[in-house]
């Protein structure tokens, strides 16, 4: 069992802290909705708690679960607050009609929001290929790519999502995050003109 | 039944070339060597032929399964013989240590194809998220992803890609070839850190 704070009261933040709360995980909800985060807190049951916007989370997971727009500038301002933290960055920097990625080239949003973190804080993108709505439909076997620089905090963010009833797939460094990034965007033109719909999963088969 | 040519003589080039004879399509196999190519036209059987190396192949559909580093000399190479042709690209511009992309960004291999091909050619980039040793092994169920700005084209290459009993997996336009080139070098990176081997295959589950 770990201890684990979602920033962000979203559909995405909801899915994962109804996964962890089955996983038998301590979970923080955090917004700046102090009334929305207990609502989300006392619907996910489980001992979930609403902590505090902009203090120090709970949690030494902390799944930043806002708009990716909105992601640095949460960071920014929790600044100092956010030291030591493992930061799972779940965002997709998508343009609105998904022709492409706000980020620059070059950069991604995972590599943006680890400038902005404290340097003892430790950011792995992790979720971002995972449709919110398919997460949260129970039982589902799904993979869940990941990419970050620090070994140790890579093996929590992996536990975690072993947790949820996932399978963790490590896709290397942090500049990998640009690429699950971009499979992000893939998936909605997929879901656009391929797939059909948006009630599908990616990953891998294993052969042989 | 359609006629394509298959210009490169790798084991993606066999891979295709022998799912297409099964598929019972005529299959031309070009190649600078031309003893190699009629070797492999041999080996493939189902009357597949070697073509000769740049002149206009047989095929309305054309594989470009070269190198990426030689696909844009062979496609200027080409020139006018590949007037109104369908291009499939299936090349990865991969650096060799797979940390990234060799082309700029805001192009891709497919983008820059597409500029040297006769202004009459279609490029339709697929296949580049397949292991050519996973589609040369028989019988299993994958997915090709594919994008691609003609519709007519795209509808030719999706028809040939089930024809070789895969699931074609329209991912929109040709700007999006640079994400599935993307997700060709995550796929890499997966099969170093996550997967373990490269033995898999990458693809879409639908649910419910």
């Amino acid at each position: 069992m770990s201890s684990i704070s979602i920033i962000g009261l979203g559909g995405m933040g909801r899915a994962i802290g109804a996964r962890a709360v089955e996983g038998g995980h301590a979970v923080e909800v955090v917004g700046r909705d102090a009334a929305k985060a207990r609502n989300l807190a006392a619907a996910l049951g489980g001992g979930a708690t609403a902590g505090t916007f902009g203090t120090v989370p709970a949690g030494g997971i902390v799944i930043l679960a806002v708009p990716n727009a909105s992601a640095v500038p949460v960071v920014s301002q929790y600044a100092d607050a956010l030291a030591g933290k493992v930061i799972i960055d779940i965002t997709n920097p998508m343009r609105a009609d998904a022709s492409g990625l706000t980020t620059p080239d070059g950069t991604s949003a995972a590599q943006e929001i680890a400038k902005a973190a404290p340097a003892s804080a430790h950011v792995v993108k992790a979720f971002n290929t995972v449709f919110g709505h398919v997460l949260a439909t129970p039982g589902r076997p799904l993979d869940v790519l990941f990419a970050g620089d620090d070994a140790r905090a890579k093996a929590n963010v992996s536990a975690f999502i072993e947790s949820l009833g996932l399978r963790p797939l490590d896709a290397g460094g942090l500049e990998m995050a640009h690429w699950l990034e971009g499979t992000g965007l893939l998936m909605v033109n997929l879901a656009r003109h391929g797939v059909g719909d948006f009630n599908f999963s990616l990953g891998v088969s294993n052969l042989g």
